[in-house]
């Protein structure tokens, strides 16, 4: 399913570098390849699951419309997902999101949906919507396709590293592509470790993992690393999760503003605070780690220009 | 020469990729391709140029040593190339250069002689230097290694994109990218055209290629654009940008610092000012550029915090 979805994708994917700086290495001790996701279309690996599942789905379902739920990185990946297969998308999105992510996703052609987090329910909204116009809904994670399609970074990583052994470390929220990498490299690099990545606070897939149960978060918001904040990792990717993760990593807030600092002035990317768990985890973390090649997924770069500010002036 | 030099250097360059975003497209009425050379080792383009020359050097000349002159992008890329060489380097720069372009330097592995610039002359320092070490000059442009090495930059270019016209957009300085560029694309895409691009204020390559002899910029600093500020174009460079390139484009800093800002948010790259002028000119020059498609080089990312805040956040 993995290499059927890489064969969809890869046309219109982008490959996207395997970045380093020797200042990194010297940071962390080891060698540390960055796998720069920001770079992907719509600024993250968002656009791959959701080309995948919407390339694997039947023509006339599709021809209908798609519909999503997402304040961000889903949403403009489902929209020119959607543009590109010349179907509708439809996104409801909290009222209250970033002005910018409504806009963009809207200007990639998408009909936006508006709601109050407050006061109404998006699963109602979406529900209603779906059946009354039959449009089929694109999972932000927990989707065998959508999965499939993220897994597409793990073959990539795959073929652009050639270690003999790595610890793979990936920002993880509802674990699509945390889950994605783990099972493209349990057969391309058995040898190798995959670690999820979370910000303190919202470490649920680290205590899943120590719990072999799906806990939650207690919080569901307050987080600068809103793309990967999520009340649990999904009822399908816990499962591969647990049967081909290490242990997780947890970062503090401002190791993830670090990291973006040395991003910007080592990679010349620029990289989100959720996006920059896992190398703010290879670069501080070290003692958690073992090997001499460390590779960390920056998996987005939509940032607001104050938010970055503040990360790299410092 | 210029195939020789890819084949030396293809196996330690980044091939950097070609990005585009659909909102510069709309900005800029036609099809936005951007060769991210930001995100080249070091920082900039510089590399490649540096890599070629040595690697193409007599043996037993490399392993006495190389010298550069420069205040930023060139030392780094030397420093870097001599280090992968296992030779060293001596770097001049002003003492008043930016102190963590100093750092970076010696970070890799250079030794930093500083230089009083305006009592002091760089060229009497480096000759005696050379000659009393027996070290290797290496220029920042007027060098046909190193012409030929930034000249795998057009080869990629051409690789990547398959458009049967196109526009390419180049930050200009002394010229040793540009026209690297444009003799790599006039055998490899006769079709296309290639325009130097400089800041107000420095416009000497496009006064050149108009009056058809070298000619002089009146200032020699004063320039955001510092990666590109040169008293004039080479006296090799020269005669390739004049047989070989269309007409200079000249941007303002505020169009420059816009591009970076949209570098940053549509593309997710950190651009320097002089790296964004070829960028500003696909986006707010439309005028003067004709096709469908245009591709600019960004051509380098080594940009202070305090600058790159600037250009974002406005």
């Amino acid at each position: 399913m993995i290499h059927a979805a890489y064969a969809r994708i890869q046309p219109v994917v982008r490959q996207t570098p395997l970045l380093s700086s020797p200042f990194l290495d010297e940071i962390a001790g080891r060698t540390v390849l960055v796998k720069a996701e920001c770079l992907q279309h719509t600024g993250s690996f968002k656009f791959r699951g959701a080309y995948s599942a919407m390339s694997g789905m039947e023509r006339a379902k599709r021809a209908r419309g798609v519909i999503a739920y997402s304040s961000g990185n889903h949403a403009q990946g489902v929209a020119l997902a959607a543009r590109m297969h010349g179907t509708s998308a439809t996104i409801i999105m909290p009222a209250d999101a970033p002005q910018m992510k409504i806009a963009n996703t809207k200007a990639l052609g998408a009909k936006v949906v508006l709601y109050d987090r407050t006061r109404e329910d998006r699963d109602e909204i979406g529900a209603r919507l779906s059946e009354k116009h039959g449009l089929a809904l694109i999972k932000p994670f927990d989707d065998p396709l959508v999965i499939a399609g993220q897994a597409s970074v793990g073959l990539e990583i795959a073929a652009q590293c050639e270690a003999a052994e790595a610890q793979v470390l990936v920002p993880c929220g509802g674990g699509g592509l945390t889950s994605g990498i783990a099972l493209a490299l349990s057969k391309a690099r058995p040898a190798w470790q995959v670690h999820p990545v979370e910000p303190e606070g919202f470490d649920d897939a680290t205590r899943s993992l120590i719990s072999g149960k799906r806990e939650e978060n207690t919080r569901r918001d307050g987080s600068i690393c809103d793309a990967i904040i999520t009340p649990s990792v999904g009822e399908i990717t816990f499962p591969i999760l647990h049967k081909y993760c290490a242990a997780g990593v947890v970062v503090s807030e401002d190791e993830a503003l670090q990291a973006m600092a040395l991003a910007f002035s080592r990679l010349k990317i620029v990289v989100e605070p959720g996006g920059a768990v896992a190398l703010a985890a290879a670069l501080f973390h070290s003692s958690q780690l073992s090997g001499d090649t460390v590779i960390a997924v920056a998996s987005g770069g939509n940032v607001d220009a104050d938010m970055f500010a503040r990360a790299v002036v410092r």
